[in-house]
This record gives C-alpha cells, sequence and structure tokens, in this order.
C-alpha cells in the first residue's frame, strides 16, 4: 500500500515537473511589441481582479462551510474539505496566469510560423492540463497517504470516507462557482460587446475601439480557462473519490486496498502516457492542425490502454474477485477501462458530427440562416436537442457493457480511465483561450494581416476542440455522478445495516428505491426541476450581464464620440469591472442551489413521511438531477457550438458570406449560442455532481449526529 | 351498474345535444358579406384537403394496427382501438368544421359588437369542448356498458381490460399524428408566411397579398382546432381507461365495480357543470374578455365541486375502503378531487404569470429585445427553462396529497377531476383559432379598422388562453401518466403473481424497479432521450416547412410582380398543397418513435438480461419520458407563449412599438416560439402518453401469448 501510494504521489509529482520546466520554456520567449505587451498586461489585470474578487468571495462561503463541517465532522473531514477547495482553486488560477502570458507569445510566434504559434499555444494549455490531472490527483492520493499511512486510520474507516467525500465537495464547490461566474463574465462580455460591437456600431470582433474587448479577452482567461480547469479539477477528482468509496464500502477485507489504490494508479500511469502524448502535438506535412491535435490525443489513448493491461494485473494477479455480488478478473476490469476509453472516443466523434462545418447539422442550420433570425434560431434548438440522443444511447452502452463486466465497481473504472485522460483533454481545451486572445491582442495591436490568419486559424481549431471537450467533460460528469449515486446507495445500506453504530438509521430497514414509490417519482421530478431552473438562471444572468455591457459601451461611444475616428481611448476597464461586479453578484443564488436542494428534499419528505421515505426521495432526486442534467448539459454545449461554427461556414464564403442577411441570422444563432455552450450548458456538470456529493456529506453529518 | 352506466351515457349524450343545438345557432348566424364567405369557403376547402389526407394516411396505419390487434388479441380489443381511434378523429374533425364556419360569423358579429363577436367564438368553442368530452365520456362508458352488460364479462376480466386500453391506445395514435401533423402545418405557415410577409416584403399579417395566408388561416383550424381537439380528447379517455385499470386490478370484489365506476361519474356530472359554466361566458360591464371566460370557467369549477361531494358519497357510501394497502373514505375521494382542481387553478395561475403581459418575465423578454434579437431569445430561453420549476412543484404537491389521501388511486381520482372540466378548458382553447381566422378574413376581405380592433382584442385573449390551456394540458398529461405508470407496474404483478394462467410471466418475481438497478437507470436514460429526440425532430419539421413555404411565396413574388401591387391573385392554394404535403410526410417518422420505442427497450434488455430486466428496464423507460417530458414540453408551451406576448407588448407601444428595432427583436423570438408552443411542446403530451399505453398494450400481448 505504502509504496504504491508513493509510486502514485510520484509521477502525480512528474505532472507538476512537467508543468514547471514547460512554464518556462514559454516564458522565455519573446512577448512581442511594446503595445502587444500593453495589452497583455491588460487583459492580465483584468482577469486577476477578476479572479481575486471572485475567490474572496468563494472564500467567505468556503470558510462558513470549513467551519460548519469541522464542527459536525471534526477537522480531518474539514481539511478534507479545504484541500479539495484550495487545490480546485489553485488549478485555475495557475491555469489562468499561464494562459494570460502565453497569449501575447502565441501572437508573436505565430508571425514566425503557424507551427511556433501551435507549439506555444499547445504547450501553454498542456501545462494547464497536467497541473489539473496531477493537482487533483496529488489531493486524492497524497491525503489519503496521510490519513491512512501517517496517521493510521483504516482505509475504510469513516474518517478516511468522510475526508474524501469532503474533499469532492471542496471541489465541487469551487468548481460551480468557477464555471459560473467565469461562464457569465465572459459571455456577458462577448454577447454584449458583439451586439453593439458588430451588430450596432459595425466594427469587427476585438477592434479597439470596443470599450468591451478586453473584457472579452479577460472572458476567454477566467471561463474557458480558469472555470474550465476548476470544472475537470472536481469532475477528476470527484470520479477518483467515489470509485475509492465504493470500493471501501463493496470490496472484501483482503482485496480492500487494492480496489481502494487502483483508481489511483490508472491515474498515474495516464500522467505520464499524457505528457508522452504532449509531445507528438506537431504539425503535420498537410497543416492540418486537428490532426496535430489529434494525434497527440490518440497516442495518449493507445499507451494507456497499452499500460493499463500490465497494471491491472500487477494490482489484482490473476484471480477472480467477488464484490457486491459481482465476480471478475483482472481482464474484465481491463476491459471496463476499454470501455471508458471507447465512450471517450466515441462522444467525441458524435461531438464533431454536430458541430462540425463538414456535416449536416452545423449546414443546415447554415442554410435554415438563408430564411432569416428565426429559421436559424429554430433549426439550432432542433439540432441542440436532436443532439442529446446518440450521446445517452453511448453512455447507456458504456454502462451495460461495465456492469456486466465488473458491477458497480466496473461503471466506476470505466469512468476513471474516461478521466485519466483528462490532463490531455484539457490541455487540447485550453489551448483555445490562448489562441482566441492571441487573435485578439493580434487584431488591438495592429499586427500584419497574415498574422490574424494564422491566429484565426489555430482559433478555429480551438473552438471545436472546445465542443469536443464539452461533450466529453458532460459525459465523464453523468457516468461519474451515477458513480456518486452508487456510492450514496451503497452508503446509506452500509449505515442501515450498523444502526448500532449509526443510530440515526436505526428502523429504516431496507431502502429499494422502487419507482413505484410516490416518494421516488416525486425526488425524481424535483431533482429533474433543477437543471432547468438552474439552466433559466444561468441564462438570464448572461442575458443580465450582457445588457449592462451593452449600455456601458453604448454610453462611452455618446460620451466620448472621438473613440469611433480612433482619437480617444475607451476605458476598458470599467467595462472590465461592471461585469465582474455583475458575474459576481449573480453567480451565488444559482451556485447554492444544487447545495441546498438536497437537503430541502430530504427534510422535506422526512417531516412528512419519515427517514425511509426522505432518504429515497433523496436518492431519487440525485438521479432525477443526473437524467435531466445530462440532457440539458449536452443539448446547450453542442448546440452552442452548432450554431457557432454555422455562423463560421457562412463566414468561409457559404450562403452570401459576411455581411449578407444569413450571416446576421447565424450571428444572432452564435449569441444565443454562447450562453448555452459556456455558460449554462457546462455549468450543470458540477452541479449534477454537486447534489450528489452534498447528499453523501449528508449521510456522513448524519450518522455523526 | 347498469343504471349508473345507462346515467352516465345519458350525461354523455348532453354534451352532444348541446353540440348540435348550438351548432345550429351558430349557423344561423349571418356569414357576412360574399369576399368574406369567398374567403371563409377557401380557408374551409384548404382545412378540409389538409384533413382529409391527414386521415387517409393515418387510417392505413391504423388498418395495419386494427389487424395486428384482431390476431394478437381478438375482435374486441381490435373494436376499442377502432371506437378510440375514430371518435378521437371525429371530435378534431366536427370541431374544425364548426371553426371554419364559425371564423366567418365571428368576423361579422364582430362588426356590431365585442359581446357579439365573443358569443358566437366562444360558443363555436364550447361546440368543440363540449364534443371531446362527451364522445370521450361515451366512447368509454358505451363500450364498457356493451363488454360488461350485454356481452357479460366481468368488470375487471382481461377482454374489459384489454379492450380499455387499446381504447386509449386509438386515442393517442390518432392524438400524436393531429397534434404533430397540425402542428407542423400550423406553424410551417405562421413561421413562413411571416419570414417573407412581415419581414422581407414589409406587409402586415394576413395581407391578402402574402400567398401563404389562407395556409396560415388553414393552419389555425388543423392544429389549434382539430389538434388539440384530439389531444384533450386522448388525454380524457386515456386518463379514464388508466383510473379504471387501475381499479380494476387493485380493488377487492365487493366494491371493484363502484371503483371502476366513479371516474366515469365524475366526467358525467361534469359534462353539466361544464355546459352550465358556458351560460356564464358573458361581457362583463368593464368589457373584460378574459374575465368573461374565467367567470364561466369559475362556475364550472364550483359546481363540479359542489356536485362532487354528494355523488362520492352517493357511490361509494360512509364506510371506509381498503384498496391495495391504502385505507380511506369517501371523503378522502372528494378531497382527492379538491386536489385535481386546486392543480388546475395554480397551474393555470402559474402559467398566466409566466406567459401574461402584466409580469416580470414577459416584460424582461420585452426589455432584452431593445438590445437585439440575440438578447431577445437568450432571455426567452431563460424563461422558458425557469418556468418548469413551479408547475413541477405543484404537480409533486398533487402527487404528495391525493397519495395520502387514497393511495395510488386518489391520484388517479385527482387526474381523473382535473380532466372532467376538459369540455370547459377546450372551450376556451379552440376560441383562439376562430377569433384568429375572424381578424385574418376582416383583414382579407378588407373590412373596416374598428371591425379588426375587435377581433384582435378577441384573439389577444385567445392567446393567453392558449398558453393556459396548454399548461393545463401537460400538467394532467404528466399526472395521467404517471397513472398509467401505475397500471403498468400494477398489470405486471397481476400477471406475475398469476403466472400459472399468464405463463409468460412465470419466474420474473417480485419485480422492484429499483434506482439502484442498471437497467432501471439505462431505462430512465433511454426514457429521458425520447420527448428531446422527439421535440427535436418535430421542430426541424416545423423549420423544413416553413423553409419550403418562404421558397414558395418569394417565387410566387418573383414571377408575379403584380401581386405586390395588388393587381394580381396569388396562388393560395399551391402554398396549402405544399405544406400539406410537408406536413403529412414530416409527422410519420417522429410519430412512430414513441410507438415503437417501448418494444425496442423491452426486448432489447430482454435479450441480453431477461424478461424481468426488460420489465424493470420498460417501466423506468416510461418514467424517463414522462419526467424530461414533462419539463420539455412545459418550457417550450410556456416559453412560446411569453415571446408571444412580449411582442404582443411591444406592438402595445412599449420599446418603441411597431416597426422598431425592438420589435424586430421580438418577432424573431415570437417566431421561434411559434413551434415551440404550437408544435413540439403539445406533441410531448400524447406522446408521453402513447409510450405508456404501448407498453400496457404490450403485457397484453405478451400475457396472451
Amino acid at each position: 500500500m505504502t509504496v504504491t501510494l508513493l509510486l502514485v504521489i510520484l509521477l502525480g509529482a512528474l505532472s507538476i515537473a512537467y508543468g514547471v520546466v514547460t512554464a518556462r520554456q514559454v516564458m522565455a520567449l519573446d512577448a512581442g511589441t511594446a503595445r502587444m505587451q500593453e495589452i497583455a498586461q491588460a487583459i492580465q489585470e483584468g482577469a486577476q481582479a477578476y479572479l481575486r474578487r471572485q475567490y474572496t468571495t468563494i472564500g467567505i462561503v468556503g470558510v462558513v462551510l470549513f467551519v460548519m463541517i469541522m464542527l459536525w465532522l471534526g477537522i480531518g473531514v474539514a481539511v478534507g474539505f479545504l484541500i479539495g477547495a484550495v487545490l480546485s482553486g489553485l488549478a485555475g488560477f495557475i491555469g489562468m496566469n499561464v494562459s494570460v502570458r502565453a497569449n501575447v507569445r502565441t501572437a508573436q510566434a505565430s508571425s514566425t510560423s503557424l507551427a511556433a504559434g501551435l507549439d506555444v499555444a499547445f504547450k501553454s494549455g498542456a501545462i494547464t492540463g497536467m497541473l489539473v490531472a496531477g493537482l487533483a490527483l496529488l489531493g486524492v492520493a497524497v491525503y489519503f497517504f496521510i490519513l491512512v499511512v501517517l496517521v493510521g486510520h483504516a482505509p475504510n474507516s469513516r474518517p478516511v470516507i468522510d475526508a474524501l467525500v469532503a474533499l469532492g465537495f471542496g471541489a465541487s464547490l469551487i468548481s460551480i462557482f468557477a464555471r459560473l461566474g467565469g461562464g457569465i463574465f465572459t459571455k456577458g462580455a462577448d454577447v454584449g460587446g458583439d451586439m453593439v460591437g458588430k451588430v450596432e456600431a459595425g466594427i469587427p470582433e476585438d477592434d479597439p475601439r470596443n470599450p468591451a474587448t478586453i473584457a472579452d479577452n479577460v472572458g476567454d482567461n477566467v471561463g474557458d480557462c480558469a472555470g474550465m480547469a476548476a470544472d475537470l479539477f472536481e469532475t477528476y477528482a470527484v470520479t477518483m473519490v467515489a470509485t475509492m468509496v465504493l470500493a471501501a464500502i463493496a470490496f472484501p477485507a483482503d482485496t480492500l486496498a487494492l480496489g481502494m489504490l487502483y483508481p489511483l494508479a490508472i491515474g498515474a500511469v495516464c500522467v505520464v502516457t499524457s505528457i508522452a502524448g504532449t509531445y507528438f502535438v506537431k504539425l503535420p506535412a498537410n497543416n492540418s492542425i486537428m490532426g496535430a491535435m489529434y494525434r497527440g490525443f490518440i497516442v495518449t489513448g493507445i499507451l494507456s490502454l497499452v499500460a493499463l493491461l500490465p497494471l491491472t494485473y500487477l494490482i489484482f494477479g490473476t484471480g477472480t474477485l467477488t464484490v457486491a455480488g459481482a465476480s471478475f478478473t483482472a481482464f474484465s476490469l481491463f476491459l471496463c477501462g476499454l470501455v471508458g476509453l471507447a465512450v471517450t472516443g466515441l462522444i467525441i466523434v458524435v461531438t464533431e458530427y454536430y458541430t462540425g462545418t463538414d456535416y449536416r447539422p452545423v449546414k443546415a442550420i447554415a442554410e435554415s440562416s438563408v430564411t432569416g433570425h428565426g429559421t436559424n434560431v429554430i433549426r439550432g434548438l432542433a439540432v441542440s436537442m436532436e443532439s442529446t440522443a446518440i450521446p445517452a444511447l453511448i453512455i447507456i452502452a458504456g454502462v451495460l457493457f461495465s456492469y456486466n463486466l465488473a458491477g458497480l465497481y466496473g461503471i466506476a473504472i470505466a469512468v476513471t480511465t474516461m478521466l485519466a485522460l483528462a490532463g490531455m483533454v484539457v490541455a487540447l481545451d485550453a489551448f483555445g483561450p490562448v489562441t482566441d486572445n492571441a487573435g485578439g491582442i493580434a487584431e488591438m495591436a495592429g499586427l500584419p494581416k497574415e498574422i490574424r490568419v494564422t491566429t484565426d486559424a489555430l482559433d478555429a481549431v480551438g473552438n471545436t476542440t472546445k465542443a469536443v471537450t464539452k461533450g466529453y467533460a458532460i459525459g465523464s460528469a453523468g457516468l461519474g455522478a451515477l458513480v456518486l449515486f452508487a456510492a450514496y446507495t451503497q452508503d446509506l445500506a452500509y449505515f442501515s445495516a450498523n444502526a448500532d453504530t449509526f443510530p440515526y438509521f436505526a428502523g429504516i430497514g431496507t431502502l429499494t428505491f422502487s419507482l413505484t414509490s410516490p416518494y421516488v417519482v416525486m425526488g425524481l421530478l424535483f431533482g429533474g426541476a433543477l437543471p432547468f431552473l438552474f439552466g433559466g438562471m444561468a441564462m438570464t444572468a448572461v442575458g443580465r450581464a450582457a445588457m449592462s455591457v451593452v449600455e456601458e459601451v453604448r454610453r462611452q461611444f455618446k460620451e466620448k464620440p472621438g473613440i469611433m475616428a480612433g482619437t480617444e481611448r475607451p476605458d476598458y476597464g470599467r467595462a472590465v469591472d461592471i461585469l465582474t461586479k455583475a458575474a459576481i453578484k449573480e453567480m451565488i443564488i444559482p451556485s447554492l442551489l444544487p447545495v441546498l436542494s438536497p437537503l430541502v428534499c430530504y427534510f422535506g419528505v422526512q417531516a412528512i413521511a419519515g427517514k425511509a421515505a426522505g432518504f429515497e426521495a433523496l436518492g431519487a432526486m440525485l438521479l432525477g438531477v443526473i437524467v435531466t442534467g445530462f440532457f440539458v448539459a449536452v443539448s446547450m454545449t453542442t448546440g452552442g457550438g452548432a450554431w457557432d461554427n454555422a455562423k463560421k461556414y457562412i463566414e468561409e464564403g457559404h450562403h452570401g458570406g459576411k455581411g449578407s442577411d444569413a450571416h446576421k441570422a447565424a450571428v444572432t444563432g452564435d449569441t444565443v449560442g454562447d450562453p448555452y455552450k459556456d455558460t449554462a450548458g457546462p455549468a450543470v456538470n458540477p452541479m449534477i455532481k454537486i447534489t450528489n456529493i452534498v447528499a453523501l456529506l449528508l449521510l456522513a453529518i448524519l450518522a455523526h449526529s
């Protein structure tokens, strides 16, 4: 145990080392002209100011929760919460800081060659990616090491399980705030800026005359980079935790440690394969940027698969394990890993089909733009709804295969493997905001047009990778949440069976969570309502934030007529400031919704129909959130991506090209898609998991009482 | 039994009598000028041509299914299917035929006074409403009478239950085709016509120069009138059937007949109270049309409540009944009826809040229109998603109360009471297309402007009642589907317990439908995907139909330049014809989706994991459809209504009024909302129930095999 854990920690540390070394390489590069550095400086300051205020606000909530957890569950558990929260915040913070420095260097490198631009941008993404995976792995592994090896708790003892759950909760909490706050900021700036700039004033995107342009670039970093990093940190950590908790409850004593270490070992091995994969991202002869990205990803996938087989045998040997009624071998578990990788691959393919400019859905949206704004939006909504069906079937197939291979633990291992690639996936994703910023800086600094062409090419790929990553994020979040739900039911069964130690659970008996119980149906409906309400609130928030930007930009244009003539400088800072306040204010209530709902559901039903009904309703609520949340999130992220690319498709010269009526309609679709794909949709991911992890935490607190 | 049934049939016949008498009254009115009659004639012909082709297509599917049901389940059951299908079609057909004759008479009456216009329009709606409720009640009651009293089957024997289920299936099948086909037609015409007419050519709605204008008016009748009538006929019939099936399975032998007759008796009494209520719809002194409508509705509600109390005691006496473990008295059942009425009232209030021009949501959408198309759509989507939460809580509370009062049967009685008011609700709703048409005829016939003001005032109320009715329809559909789901699980338990008679069910044991089973989770996900896929397909269909109209109208404008000058007559017939073909073609595949999915789900899982898992997955699928279907339908219908009224709010002179940029943005929102609220959203209702009833039918077939 100790040796394995130390090896895991060592490999986890490797990702930090990779981050530090690569960051130095990137920082050593040329940061461009004074004008470029000045713009980059403004973005940097805006981003830091936003993050500072966001973390201060979250900090207040965090401290209150820390104290409450300490009082209810003790200091060990509270420290777990702290670790999860701080590391999640740190992953976002570092990622963003690299990103706001890499942007200008990418712009500068793009003036040399496409290959050089790609190299800087991808490296910067890879730093964030490896730090996300590395910090998540280290957080869980190190604290587990401390609690089990140093403090001496049994691996399946409540202090350990509770601490792990609290760690997940800490990560989730930061994640939902970061995703939502960052999402509101970035899309408020994007939508608001575009509406006054592109539509009203008729100036191009990133035109320095637009007072919202710095805010837009800040938004790329705080939303797409910091928010996304916190999100995947959370999914990674929470899935590890859920798998370990499941193993702790279900495995027999002799193989318990193995069951808990295996997910950590998968994570550790995949850190290495991910780092290896990054070195394969090189522009091929045909200049296909997407090809370069996929090559790196596929190499990582294959290497992981190759490494997984011996690893699994090394840990579980050649015998047959029996866990909670399911019998399986090491090979079955390896196959579960294969299922996880297959799910990842299939979801990427499907997402690309629905969001790529080469396929029917995006082309149909573009075609509908010819007949106007209305038909564009109708078709886009149709695509967004339709695009949920195949991913749902993929998830269903994944659950079916992995469950039949190795029971609930099999599902957990499939998800763990899926998430073990998070480092590489984040690398592909975090590449997006850097190139987006690089283009903005090139535009604002008045660099030659060819550079903008290069950064645009990189940016277009960034859009695709972002869409694809979101499909991966929600797919893994859905599966991860199912594992959390399984942990909830198993945990509850354990407490109920040991009611003499946990008197609160005396007399609740065996819970069946039967759909024939009206409390279960009510729980499903209640849970099902949350993603819709949450999504609606997030959309409202973006709408409001965007309107405040529109008003501010209009005001500046009116009060400073010199801005449009280019003789007066817009007040970029004020736009950033207004948005920061709006985003922070708007993120609070929707973020608390999933935290408080499980409590309302349990205590509400418990007051009416007793504890057993309360626990069943709560369980059903968790599943209700997963079911509708999955569809809401997929439809929003995919639909948004499709709208975005339909606009790009028209801009490539189809249906009249830029400036045509079709293009105007497509811009409307893109605007609608923005909060869909970058605010509400992605924020549903942590939302799904936070309800589940709060439920687990609630069990822990009730068990303590 | 015989006496009660005969009384029910007698009261049911009363509604037919009301329909015939009132229809004569309406027909006797002045049909206006020759030009008006000519236009009305064109609408009438178009509507009949459409309905003829629609029924022919459905007829083919129906005959195939009739033969299959006859072969599998015998002639008695097949006749049940036939009755359901024919009566559902008949309700739509008669309703539409009244509507296409009342429209021109309403226009003519509006030239006298608002009160006269209201009177004709409402009477025409009431004819449809009473026929819907009356035919549904008669269909179920008469066939039950034939099977039980004349043929002599026991009321809870399989031939009776199967025949009732088949009757529900017949109604559902017509309903989904009518809702979807009519919805695609009406919104294809509306969206397509508006986009070329209002947006491109800048001519007002219903301008006779627009070649799509007759098609638009035809659409109001085939979609909002015939489609809606078939939909509520179905919900009514299916809910009656589900309640009777539930009673047949669960009630002890001595009270069985009472349990089965009670829903029919509620329906019969409410026919009388609904007819009484129609006479209270009179324009009050303050000219509030909505006030007149609500007065009629409230009178019906109160009278129903007053009648329900003695009725319930008359049927069940003063003793305590014990059904499937739940003990209750007649008074508990009365309270369940009260719950049903309360749910109806609350849903109406909430829907009006979200779609009325006096409240925050609609005002917020109107305000967002100032900043452009994009923000309008974003805010509208936000409202549409948010608007699902409170209705969900109302449904949850309704389930909670009625279940605690009288178990599953209590829930069924609450829904039955809710639906017993369907006659009055349909009256309010069917009023809408008539006034809409009346306005169109006034415009096209060049009647004086004051008449258009009167019809517009009626039309605006029609929009609100339409939105409110949709909230009612989906609320009752959701609850009705829960009763169907309960019937499924009870039926299955019955077959499993009597496996010696039904050998197919041998060995499946007690099914728990536990959420901890992966097959249940899979079923939920699979079912959850259907409303999204179905909604997406419906939206796509409208988009495509609208584009075909846009192209046709553009072609006519181009080839006949005299149209815009008013010297040449557009070819209205071609637009109707193109749309008819498009709508019929587009409705087939989405309609078959919910019919075939239960079979795919059951046989798919059964092949992998056996019968028990198959039945559990199928049950979960049914609930998955209900859960996501409810949210998808509510968000679409409410969101669409809010967009529509936000446009109206601006047209009243806010934010720049008609012609302003805000208005243009609001028109886009309205266009998007059109297929939301009139095609996809309402079609989800029958879709939810058809999956459930197909599952019940599947059980019957398997039990026969």
